[in-house]
C-alpha cells in the first residue's frame, strides 16, 4: 500500500544481511523537542540504527519528511524482533504444534516467521530504546555540556530529561485496527475477538477484556437468582399487604440467605475458574514462561555495579533486604497515613453534616438550607485532592522501593493505589454496615451508587466518546485524502495517550465488592452490573480503538496484583455476608422479641462464617488453577529443559574462556569437549 | 576390613568395565522363603546382575554363604548409582562448589565421585529391584505355573507375592554407625551431626530430626515467658491471699492474654523460620529438584499403557479427574464416618459416665464403685480398635486412588491418618473448652494429658529401649567373635522393621497442639515440653541406631504434609485462644457481674480474631519461604537449564543427525550456526 511505499526510501540501513526486507512497516513514533539542532536529531538516529555491539539499538529509523522535523519513526529489523523475542522469554508454536519457548538458534524450526505480533514488536520496540546505554563517557552533539553522558548511563532516559525527546508511542495499523473494530464492537456479536485483540493490544490489555468477558458472562447465575428473589419478596408483599418496610425486612431474609451463601460460593468458584481460563490464555498467547526476572532490568532502577548471581551478567544490583525495609519502614507507614486521613475525612464529614442539620433545624432560612449541602461538597472535594496527591506518591513511593522487574513495579503502584481507592469506596458503606448498622440505608445507598455508577459510566464511556469522535473522525474524513504519512502520525499524535487499566479494573473491583459484599441486602445489584458490563466491553473496545493513542503493553502471564485483590475480595465477603445477616430485620426482631438469646445468634453467625471460609479454602485449594493439560505442556517444558542441562557440560577452563569469546554466548555456555573441537576449528 | 575380603568373592560380574573395583560394600539384604528352589534363587541372582537392557537390575548379588542360603546381598556398581542419581534429580557439588543437578555425562566435573551417600545408594538399590519388569511373558524357574509373569509386570511384586521373597532390609554399616552414634547420643553435646544422620539415614529422617531440633530451642522463649507467668501468678497469690481457684482465674487472665496473643504469634514466626531452614537444608542435602514426577511410577501404580505426555515414555496412565473422584467420592465420605464414630464413641462415653455417676448414687455398693472405670475402660478399647481398623482402611484408600509418585502416596495416607488421629486427640478437649466450656477442667485436663504423655514417652522411648538393649547387645556381644558376615546379617533381620516416623511427627504435632491451642490455660506447658523433647532427640536417635533394622529413606525436600499440618494448626490456634480469653473467669465475672454487656464482649473477641488471623497472614506472606541466597541459587538453576534449552536444537535435519552421531550429545543439543561449523569440521 501507500504507506509502504513512502515509507521504503529514508529508512536507515539494516547491519545484518538477513534482515534486508522490501517492506519495513513504522511502529514506533519518536516526538522531539521544538529546539532540537538536525545534528542532535541525526545522532539519534544514527544511535537507533547502529548495531548493539557498538552501543546501538539495533533498530531502524527514518527522520520522517524532512531531516529537520520533529518526528523519528522506529521500525525493528526481523533479527533485533527474534533476538527480543528469546530474552524476552515468549512461547510461539513449534513446528511440532505445541507451544514452545522461542529460541533464536532454532528460529527455522518455529513456524512463519511474521509471528511476532504488532502489540509484541512495538513494546520491543520501547524495550530496546530504553535499554540502550553508554558504552563510554560521550558527549551528544548539539546539546550543552551538563548533559553529557558518563559510561552505562541509560541514554534514553538522558535524553527525556534533556527534554530532546518529549514523547514516544507506537503507531496505530489502520487495516488491521479496522478489521479488528469490524470484529470487535461494530457488529452485534456476543463473543469478543479476544486473539486479534492480544496480537494488536498486546497480552495485558487481552486479559483485562477478556476478564471483563468472563466476569460479564458469570454475572449470570447471581442476576438470574437476584431477579427471582426480588420477583418472589414482591409477589409475597402482594398477597398480604403490609407496609412496605416491615414487608421488605420480613421477605428480604429468606432471599437474603440464599443469597449471602449463594454469592460468596459463587465468588470462589468464579475465582478459581478464572484463574485456570487466564492459565490457558497465558499458554495460548505464548506469555507462560516470560523471562523477565532474566533479562535488563527496568531502566529506572539503579544500584551499584556488579555480577548478577543468578545471569553472570554486569548490572546494577540492589540488596532485597533494603527493599523490603523500605517498604515495612516507608511505604507501609505512608499509605497507612492516607488511609487514616480517608478515615478522619469521613468523621469530619459525618459531624459536619450533623453540626448543619442542627443549625438547620435552629433558623431554618435559605442560608442554613444552601449550607445543607456544604459538607457532602467539600468532603468530595477533600477526597479528590486526596486521591490525586496519593497517586503521586505512591508513584514516588514506588520508585524508591527501587524494583528490578517492570512488572513488580507496576504491581507496587497499582497495590498500594488499590488499596487507597478501595477504601475511599467502600469505607462509607463499611460505616453504615458495621457501625451505624442501618440495613435499610445501606440498601438505598447501594442502590443510588449502582444506578450513579451506571450512569456515570454510560455517560463518560458511550456518550462523551460519541461526541468526540463526531469531529475527530470528521477531521480524519478531511485528512484522509493522499496528503503525507507524517500528518497521519501527527494527528495520532494529538489523541490523548490512553490512561492506563486502572480505573476499568478499579470499577470492576467495586462492581464485584457491591456484589459479593452487599448484594444481600439489594438482590438486583447483579442485573444491573449484567446490563452495565453489556455495554461496559463495547464502550472500552470503542475507546481503545478510537479516542487514545495505542499503548505499549509488556506482555503479561496473568492480571498480576488484580487477581489477588479479586481473591481478597471475596475472602472479606464471607464476613461482611455474615454479618448483614445477622442485621437482618427478622433476626433483629426475634431478638428484640426476646424469643433468641441475642449472644447465641452471634456465636451462631461467628461459627457459620469460620466454617463458611473453612469451606471456601477448600474449594480454592480443591480446584487446580491450571487445567490438566496446561500442566501436562508445563511440566512437559520443565522435562525438557532439566534433560537440556544434563546433556549439557557447564563449566570449560579458561583457556577455552578466552579462545571462544567470540563465539557467542550459546557457545560460551557449551564446552568442554565440544570448546575443544571448535577451537581446533579455530585454530586451523 | 574382615567385610570387604570375605565378600570380594562370590559376587556377580560387573557388566560394564569403568565399575570394575577392588571392594565391594553390602547394601541390601533379601531374605528369600524358607522352601524356595536353588535354581530360583540363582535366577533372581542373575536378574539382578544382568544389565537393564536385558531387563535386569544391573546391581550386584551376592549367594551369601552357600547357594541354597535363605539370603541374597545385593550392592551397586558405580555407573548405576550415577545414572540412578541423575534419574533421581539428585544434586551434587560441583567443581565449582555450587550444587548443580547432577548429570552422568559430566560426571566427571563433579567433586569425588563416592559422593552418593549410604542412604542414597541402599534406596538406589531397592528403586531398581522394584522397578524390574518382565520384557516378556516367562516362567520363574522353580515356581509353580501360576506365577509365570506377563509382559511388563513388575517381577519383584510378583517374587513378593509368590512368597519368594519375604524381606528385605537395608545392612547397617557398622564403623559408619558407631561414628554417627558416638557423635549424636552417646557424648552430651547439643548439637545434633544432621548431616551425618542425612548421609546416613536419608533425608525423610534427616529432615525429621532438624525439624525436632529446630523445635526444641525454639520451645525456649514460651518456656520462658511460661515460667515468668507461672512464677508472677504464684507470687500474686502469695501477696493477697484468696482461695487457690479465685486466684488461678484471677491472676490467670493478664498472663492468659500475653500467653496466648504471644503463642499465636510465635507458632507462625516459628513456621516461616523452619521454612526457610528447611528449604536450605533440602539445598545443601542435594533434594531441591528431585525428578519424582519424571521418573518411574511407583511400583504399585496401575492403569493402561500409554505414552506419558510429559516425559513421552511408554507407562501406565491414570487420568488426573478419575483420581480426584475416586478422593472425593470414596476416601473423604470414608474419612468422615471414621470422624462421626470418634464423636459417637466420646458421646457415648459421655453418656455412659453419667449413668453409672446416677447408678453409683443410688445404691452405692463396691459394684457400682468398680463400675465407675467401666466407661472409660470401654472408651480406650473402642478408641484404638477404631485407629487400628481406620490405618488399614486408609492404606486401603490410598492404594484405590492410585498415586503415580511414592511420595504423594505417602502423603495422602499420612493426611488420613494425622486428621483422624489428631481428632481422636483433641476431641475431648475441644469438647470441654468450645462444649462445657469449663475452664477449669480443661486445665486440669491438659496438665495431666502432658504428664502422662511425658511419662509413657520416657518409659516407651528410654527405659523400654534401654533394657531391651542390655539384652540384645548381650547377644550382640556373644557374635561379635569373627562367626561369619552373613550371621552378623541374620542378627540384623532378627531385628524389629522401623516402624516409620507417623508416630514421632503426630507425638510432636500434638504437643504443637497442646501448646498453641490450650497454653494459656496453662503456661507451664512450653517448659514441660522443652525438657520432654530434650531427653526425645537422644531416645529417638538412639532408637534408630541401636533397636531398629536401618529403614529405606527415599530422598525428599522438605517434611512433606506434616508441614502443612503444623500451619494449619497454628491457625486454628488463633481461633481456641480467642475463645478462651472469652471464657477467662475475669471476663466471665465481669460478664456475670452485668458490668460488661456479653454480646459486645463477644463482638471484641470476634474483631480481634479477625485481626490477628488477618496479621498472621500477612506474617506468613511477609516472610519469605527461602531464604534469599537459596532463592538466587534456584533461579540461577531455572536460568541456566533455560539457557540450555534455548541451545539445543531438538529437530535437526536427519543427514546432519547422521553426520554428528559419532560426536556425543552436548554437541548435538548445539545448532544453527554451530552445528554447521562442527559439520564442516567433520567433513575436512
Amino acid at each position: 500500500t501507500k504507506i509502504q511505499k513512502q515509507t521504503q526510501k529514508g529508512w536507515t540501513k539494516v547491519s545484518c544481511p538477513c534482515c534486508v526486507s522490501d517492506r519495513v512497516d513504522p511502529l514506533v513514533l519518536v516526538r522531539l523537542g521544538q529546539k532540537v539542532r538536525p545534528e542532535t536529531k541525526r545522532w539519534i538516529i544514527k544511535l537507533i540504527g547502529s548495531p548493539q555491539k557498538d552501543g546501538g539499538a539495533a533498530l531502524l529509523a527514518h527522520p520522517g519528511e524532512d531531516a529537520s522535523g520533529d518526528i523519528i519513526v522506529v521500525s525493528a529489523p526481523r533479527c533485533t524482533l527474534l533476538r527480543a523475542t528469546e530474552e524476552l522469554g515468549l512461547c510461539k508454536t513449534y513446528s511440532s504444534g505445541e507451544m514452545e519457548a522461542f529460541s533464536y538458534d532454532d528460529k527455522d524450526n518455529f513456524k512463519d516467521s511474521e509471528f511476532v505480533t504488532l502489540a509484541e514488536r512495538q513494546y520491543i520496540v520501547k524495550y530496546e530504546l530504553e535499554g540502550v546505554r553508554a558504552q563510554k563517557d560521550l558527549r551528544v552533539p548539539g546539546l550543552s555540556d551538563d548533559y553529557t553522558l558518563q559510561h552505562r548511563d541509560n541514554i534514553w532516559q538522558k535524553l527525556r530529561a534533556a527534554g530532546v525527546i518529549v514523547d514516544m508511542f507506537p503507531l496505530h495499523n489502520q487495516d488491521q485496527l479496522k478489521d479488528l473494530s469490524e470484529a470487535w464492537y461494530c457488529g452485534n456479536q456476543l463473543a469478543q475477538p479476544l486473539d486479534s485483540v492480544n496480537s494488536y493490544f498486546g497480552s495485558s490489555i487481552g486479559f483485562y477484556f477478556s476478564f471483563l468477558d468472563f466476569y460479564t458472562w458469570s454475572l449470570l447465575p447471581p442476576a438470574v437468582l437476584g431477579l427471582a428473589i426480588a420477583y418472589f419478596s414482591v409477589s409475597f408483599w402482594s398477597h398480604m399487604s403490609m407496609s412496605i418496610d416491615q414487608d421488605a425486612s420480613g421477605s428480604a431474609v429468606g432471599g437474603h440467605m440464599i443469597q449471602a451463601v449463594f454469592s460468596m460460593f459463587w465468588s470462589t468458584v468464579f475465582m478459581e475458574l478464572w484463574k485456570r481460563r487466564s492459565s490457558s490464555l497465558s499458554y495460548r498467547w505464548g506469555n507462560l514462561r516470560l523471562a523477565e526476572r532474566f533479562a535488563e532490568p527496568r531502566p529506572g532502577f539503579y544500584g551499584n555495579l556488579g555480577v548478577n548471581p543468578v545471569t553472570g551478567r554486569v548490572e546494577p544490583l540492589f540488596p532485597e533486604w533494603k527493599r523490603e525495609l523500605r517498604m515495612a519502614l516507608v511505604s507501609v507507614p505512608v499509605v497507612g497515613l492516607f488511609l487514616g486521613l480517608v478515615v478522619l475525612g469521613m468523621l469530619v464529614f459525618y459531624w459536619g453534616e450533623a453540626q448543619v442539620q442542627q443549625l438547620h433545624q435552629h433558623w431554618d432560612s435559605f442560608h442554613t438550607q444552601v449550607l445543607l449541602y456544604a459538607p457532602s461538597v467539600l468532603h468530595i472535594i477533600y477526597t479528590n485532592i486526596l486521591a490525586t496527591v496519593y497517586k503521586n506518591v505512591a508513584q514516588a513511593l514506588t520508585e524508591y522501593e527501587n524494583h528490578r522487574e517492570e512488572s513488580s513495579f507496576q504491581n507496587h503502584v497499582t497495590a498500594k493505589v488499590l488499596v487507597f481507592t478501595f477504601f475511599n469506596y467502600f469505607a462509607v458503606l463499611f460505616h453504615i454496615a458495621f457501625y451505624k448498622q442501618d440495613v435499610p440505608l445501606l440498601r438505598k445507598r447501594l442502590a443510588s451508587l449502582l444506578i450513579i455508577t451506571q450512569l456515570v459510566n454510560q455517560v463518560t464511556e458511550v456518550v462523551v466518546p460519541f461526541l468526540v469522535d463526531r469531529f475527530i473522525s470528521a477531521s480524519n474524513r478531511k485528512e484522509n485524502e493522499n496528503d503525507p504519512e507524517e500528518d497521519k502520525y501527527r494527528n495520532q499524535s494529538t489523541l490523548p495517550a490512553f490512561p492506563g487499566l486502572f480505573s476499568e479494573y478499579i470499577e470492576l473491583l467495586v462492581q464485584f465488592g457491591y456484589l459479593s459484599l452487599f448484594s444481600c441486602v439489594y438482590p438486583l445489584t447483579a442485573v444491573l452490573l449484567l446490563i452495565n458490563n453489556l455495554t461496559e466491553i463495547r464502550s472500552d473496545a470503542y475507546k481503545m480503538c478510537k479516542l487514545f493513542r495505542k499503548p505499549f503493553s509488556p506482555p503479561v502471564a496473568n492480571m498480576g496484583v488484580w487477581q489477588v485483590a479479586f481473591e481478597v475480595l471475596s475472602f472479606v465477603s464471607v464476613v461482611s455476608n455474615c454479618w448483614l445477616l445477622l442485621l437482618s430485620p427478622r433476626i433483629q426482631r426475634l431478638c428484640t422479641e426476646g424469643e433468641l438469646n441475642s449472644t447465641n445468634i452471634l456465636l451462631l453467625a461467628v461459627l457459620v462464617e469460620h466454617i463458611l471460609i473453612l469451606l471456601k479454602v477448600v474449594l480454592a485449594v480443591l480446584i487446580p488453577d491450571e487445567p490438566d493439560w496446561i500442566r501436562k505442556k508445563r511440566e512437559h517444558m520443565e522435562f525438557k529443559s532439566m534433560q537440556a542441562l544434563r546433556t549439557q557440560v557447564t563449566h570449560s577452563p579458561e583457556s577455552t574462556e578466552e579462545r571462544l569469546m567470540h563465539l557467542n554466548w550459546s557457545v560460551r555456555v557449551e564446552g568442554g569437549r565440544l570448546g575443544l573441537q571448535v577451537r581446533v576449528r579455530v585454530e586451523g
